[in-house]
């Protein structure tokens, strides 16, 4: 990977294998804008919040931000006061190191919940780290946030705005919405582009409504889910507004739109990606929640797994998430083949022709019309197989 | 298994093999009563219903009936008004071969959603059943309504009222919430006791929700779930009334337990059986809804098949429940060991002690204080394992 590929004008990073993770390797990556940048974050809506979360949302009210500290093998959560106060310490070492205040200094983790941040690894790691700044090491921290992942993942946009090129540049880990000791979503957007602060916050949220919340490998929220946004202005486009804002946001969600799709990708064990579609739901509220409890559904998803077109899970599926429905009036596609119409299967033949599709193609297209109304809404999942529960089962023994 | 343990007068069972299971054995059972009993039934609240539930709702509105007629290998669901009008012939049969009213039977089924039930089938199996019928064979009906399985369900309560000995009996099969293609929870109790059809009702719904409806196996409801109860009066206690009364819910309540922890313990591809228990929560809502959530996880049921204490995960799935809580105040235990207090860890030897009772005893006690109110609530669950995956990925393949 051509690290080139990933620079973004104003920003330098840099990691560092810190002794955090079990098996040792990069574990600790370090990105530092410039200039004071433009910054927004999203968080996890879990009640139980990691200590960089809370540290992180405390920073980034400001709309300003000089650096992200991350790291990975260990999540900081669950750690109560004195986990507080280790998350502190590395920012403070951080800001100490760049020259920087503290509250310039971002941080995430993802790793092991309950066991204590090793601050003295992370602060003695960090000189290095400073010295090792380089516009093309972008890629570098994306392997250190690595848990589980089995590949990095980066996504770059290139727009322009008031006649400048800009570019979006994307990093993420995860490989389950959740694993509470090892994984969680963590990704970073940095941007060269001139935004305000409350645009880019706007944006931010937007679009991670529309990807990074639209995925689903397990159901499951992370105690350290963190997103990112960092804009430095160093691509000479001024505050971008009107149209060029909306480009803007249409890059910034096809950044997030890849990571979110290579996440579920790369979702534990999975061999299929599978975009469920809801349409013609009675409401916006009753499409997401049919979709997601499709999305979510084990028996579902193991029929995914075994390659069989079991509309009769879709439907109980459907039945159950508290939608208004009638069985009667559903229609189930598998990619092109339909399958189910006005609630009745179509035979033989189409099941054949849907197990086909299902053997043959990575990504599966679960199209469902509810035929209550003009909504629609898709989850992006992935299949749940033996490979899942065995790295689940036996991850820390 | 002694059919005369599970004897209870005035009714009489038979089990045949119909042809209805792909790999053959009984797959028919059929319960009458000599005299019209008291009936009371519990359905699924999936929207999408199958036809025997469908039809059976619209029997069991008289509060009386004379049989059951049970199938697996075929669930009749989504089969629209064919399949509903598949149903009511079966029950016609039925009644016609009994020399009672069609609207006297009850129907149940279990198996392939999707597929037209095979009423030629079964009504060329109806004379040899009824020539057949005998008070010792509730045993054989029990395994003849098995789908996934593993072993027929069969639970007594022996009580009195009045002075008299009466007798509760239910049998039971499923071994998931939903395996719409497979299975379903249905489950047939019968009693000599005598009881108003009002009281046999309100017992089965305040029964059924404190055990069938309290336990999980992956967070399905199916479209064929069925409880039906039936009360000959043969004990000759009379109507039973006031501390009787109380006495008969609590036989029916231990008798759906008992069978509510077999599924449970048969659930696919289970190796050990979890009672999360919530207390100290605000509400009896956010009791009940706390359990479940941690109950449903895949990731702590995953950490249960790896015998792994990972109270990371239980702190997580309570902290996206969506109950109320702070972090701080929870507190876990692993049957007897305290794990998290105030919510930190209580460090490596209580992990290795929680472990090795993970590793030694088949039952699981999660038991969490969430410090919050005075409510409690528990979901039984089971852990998640890679043969749970094999059975549902591969079972039509």
């Amino acid at each position: 990977m051509a690290g080139s590929e990933y620079m973004v004008p104003g920003f330098r990073s840099a990691a560092a294998a810190a002794g955090l993770k079990k098996h040792g390797g990069l574990d600790l990556g370090l990105i530092v804008s410039d200039e004071p940048a433009g910054a927004a974050g999203v968080f996890t809506t879990n009640r139980v919040r990691a200590a960089p979360v809370v540290l992180s949302q405390e920073h980034i009210i400001r709309g300003e931000a000089r650096a992200i500290l991350a790291n990975a093998g260990c999540a900081n959560a669950c750690t109560g006061t004195p986990g507080l106060e280790d998350a502190r310490k590395t920012a403070d070492a951080a800001g100490k190191a760049l020259g920087v205040q503290p509250e310039e200094v971002l941080v995430a983790s993802t790793g092991v919940i309950g066991a204590r941040l090793d601050v003295d690894g992370i602060t003695g790691a960090l000189p290095g780290l400073v010295a090792g700044l380089s516009e093309e090491d972008l890629p570098r921290v994306a392997e250190a946030v690595m848990t589980t992942d089995s590949f990095p993942k980066l996504s770059r946009f290139d727009g322009s705005a008031g006649g400048r090129p800009y570019r979006i540049v994307g990093i993420a880990k995860g490989a389950g919405m959740i694993m509470p000791d090892m994984a969680t979503m963590l990704s970073f957007v940095l941007t060269d582009a001139g935004i305000s602060s409350l645009d880019l916050k706007k944006s931010v949220i937007q679009a991670a409504d529309a990807t990074f919340n639209r995925i689903t490998v397990d159901g499951d929220t992370s105690t350290n889910d963190t997103v990112f946004a960092l804009a430095s202005g160093r691509a000479g486009t001024g505050g971008i507004a009107g149209k060029d804002l909306a480009g803007f946001r249409e890059g910034l969600c096809r950044v997030m739109e890849e990571l979110a799709v290579m996440i579920v990708r790369d979702g534990e064990g999975a061999t299929r990606v599978v975009h469920v579609l809801v349409q013609g739901a009675g409401t916006a509220e009753e499409a997401s929640q049919a979709a997601r409890t499709v999305a979510n559904s084990n028996l579902v998803k193991t029929a995914v797994c075994g390659r069989d077109p079991n509309w009769g899970r879709i439907m109980a599926a459907l039945g159950r998430s508290g939608v208004s429905m009638e069985e009667g009036s559903v229609d189930i596609r598998i990619n092109d083949v339909e399958i189910v119409e006005n609630g009745l299967g179509k035979g033989a033949q189409a099941e054949k022709a849907a197990a086909a599709v299902m053997a043959g193609e990575e990504t599966i297209h679960l199209t469902i019309h509810l035929h209550q109304g003009e909504h629609e809404d898709r989850v992006t999942t992935c299949d749940l197989t033996q490979e899942y529960v065995a790295i689940n089962a036996d991850y820390r023994t």
